[in-house]
């Protein structure tokens, strides 16, 4: 009953004692120095290198990811930090364990609902009408449609209109782009108020355009924010809140059961 | 005996309903578009824009970190990622919580070197008896000296030359650099063989020609690394390997254990 | 623009410099000395003190899921340990990331089918009829039946009549245990083969005959995991895996890449 | 050039078709129904199945470690959920990563210290004399000496005396529990105020009276707080804080940016 292995493989890359090869590419001597690190991880994700139209849209996308305030994942990762300062790479897992469904994790949902509407186009797909329907399937499902509206950002996300500036001025503002654009004015017929595009929708609508596979899309999010987070662990270094809120959390929400 | 609050206080970002900016500046108008990823994430680590020169140079050092083959954090997020595909951001988290004191953490060590080194230096620190006294100093402790040496990467990682080449060409080539040289001719020079500086020791090196908070070396490494794991994680989705690997594993290493 | 705040609460514990209380009791005299460990982590999860009988079901259904062999999750967690030593409590929860929807967490699969089809039920619920239309279901949506059939443990998975006698012995073997094991009868009915009840499918059932919340049934697994994964990475401090393991399947997976 | 495999090895466990063995034992007939988790856990950590009285001893201890209230932990746990609700093995894991140095990884400390002073001793140590040269020891190097005092239960943590009574009324009040309480006794003189021992410094020395591995004592208290987690993530599904906490901490700390 010995088991019996299949082969492994990966393509990512090899290293023999004298050289180190990713994507096909010698390290050192086609990559360092003639890459930036947005542009070798387009080719670490999709073995391709984009063109200079698509890797300054996808600069800006990737950015628009890396910092958001104090957010619950910024939170998370300075209150391990309080605790095991000497693991600053476990702070920062703790950080991303929680771009999931509700938050960065969304943007997938916008790609989704794009690249499904379109998976089949050849061009001719009536946009107006595709946009329709898939408000409409949201509002069957009583779901929420992606990437349009904002709590905060009112009236309008000002990350969404520039991303889509920046994707027109390179040639990258195509079918995907002026879908979701259609979608966020029939959401907003659907309910009678202005529920312009948000960035989620935006970066969502640029990862169609890029040609980025779909289950690359939370990804994204999870390596830009990895940034953002190490950026709140050293301030957290320097300018600690962590205990503090620990503090004041601790005390208010147990007040009601503490004797006088 | 309520709990008295202390302020808190974060200088990264802030958001109002039209506007966001990030480093005190606009993020719509002022940094997409104008900035690269690796460019952006400078300024959130350290609050200023790199120079040209210098963001070459940052480049290289970050690219360097991504990816190096199937190492135990790329296993590690593969193992994760197959039981819970669901949760693309917990299988990069699992991934980074290894970059510990033994991998990628070590950059830390050889910056660490360097910059406590020549931490009062004014140009007159005499570099060859500092590269000595570092060695003499990891020998007394029975430590191995960081940034020196391979166990695979033989006679020398291709990745360090290069790096330097880098450096140089961008005038960063400073008294970091010429350091972690020496100490590696000092190292090998004690143990009578040739003991080339390593990628790690390189990478310490430019930190320190960067300016780089000390406490951000790590912070490098897993934010390279994370878009590693995104790589390796896409690849997995398609190309399997976790549960092969974990069958061999099971199967072989309790065979002792098992009746006929 | 100031934030109104919301007040918090945690009905969870409370503290005062002389004494700690958990769960309504006092920890240092109520519940050290007087609770096991396991019945302590049921009154931390529902409030309440099981009943003798219900603790040794509780017992034996946490412990079926502490360990299983080197799995996905042992091994992920033992790749971390050996690139961050130090941090222990990091390797743990690179262990526990991976336990999702294919593995342990489909446990919640298991007990969502059984309580979604009782949870109007009076005890007049027809449990032959409701297995059949269970099983009808999972047929129409191609998904396939959870908690029953094992792909290795053949004909039957022997955790689950185990699981099933002492659920008996304590009097708790009651419309949940009887239900799911009418489903993997019409499961293996349905398809013409033995399809018994294995370990998932018996722990989904007890855990709704102790009338844990739904939300809590992939917490078992996680908690008990935690205890399984240290002793894995104990193991690793002093018989390693990691490094070896790394080292194969790094040079196997590349070899077709690497020139000769 | 092909890699040379070296056999791994693993004792804990083995499975058959039809069988699962666990340190020797057979899971589902020697295992279920035979012990408690957490003696469960004694065996999995130890290889050995502890005695009726180190089994209470070793309930209390890991008991103590479980649940301290709105801890760093609880918050990076509460927050990783909000974000990522269909994770909860994520968010458990957040949790588990702050448990460093700082917090529940202090009791290795406590725990090293008394085990390295009693590393060789018959018997014959003079347990005063340790005490005082374990204090001077800790104020030579200007550290915290582990296991004595507390900042917030004054004037005496009420978990360690009810420790050191479980202790006692089980036999296993020994030269460990002797050691502490003079090097408490040592320490509060040194600075001539109270510092009774902690619950750190009792489950450091309980620890030690049970013949645990050192390495372990930091395994005790992930898995022990893995089932606090899961306590305060179910209670945050349904009494949410985290996004008020958010709300709050990004308001207040980023206010002196915003303009009016």
């Amino acid at each position: 009953m010995t088991y019996q292995p299949t082969p492994i493989r990966s393509d990512i890359a090899w290293s023999t004692p004298d050289r180190i090869s990713v994507r096909g590419l010698d390290l050192p001597n086609e990559i360092l120095g003639h890459f930036t690190l947005a542009d070798f991880s387009f080719l670490q994700l999709t073995g391709r290198r984009p063109t200079a139209e698509q890797s300054r849209v996808y600069d800006a996308l990737l950015i628009t990811l890396v910092e958001h305030g104090l957010t619950p994942s910024a939170l998370a990762a300075r209150m391990t930090y309080a605790g095991a300062p000497e693991s600053l790479q476990a702070a920062v897992a703790a950080g991303l364990c929680g771009l999931g469904s509700v938050f960065v994790g969304s943007t997938e949902g916008a790609a989704r609902m794009l690249s499904d509407a379109l998976a089949d186009d050849d061009g001719s797909t009536d946009l107006e009408a595709a946009a329709e329907s898939i408000v409409a399937g949201f509002r069957a499902r009583k779901e929420p449609v992606p990437g349009i509206g904002h709590p905060f950002h009112k009236p309008v996300d000002p990350r969404a209109p520039r991303l889509f500036e920046i994707a027109a001025e390179n040639g990258l503002s195509g079918r995907y782009v002026e879908l979701v654009q259609l979608v966020a004015a029939a959401g907003g017929r659907a309910i009678g108020k202005d529920l312009p595009c948000n960035a989620t929708g935006a970066i969502g609508a640029l990862t169609c355009e890029l040609g980025l596979p779909l289950r690359a899309v939370r990804g994204l999010g999870v390596m830009a924010r990895a940034i953002g987070l190490v950026g709140h662990i050293l301030e957290e270094g320097e300018q600690p809140m962590a205990v503090e809120l620990w503090r004041r959390a601790d005390d208010e929400a147990s007040a009601h059961l503490r004797p006088e």
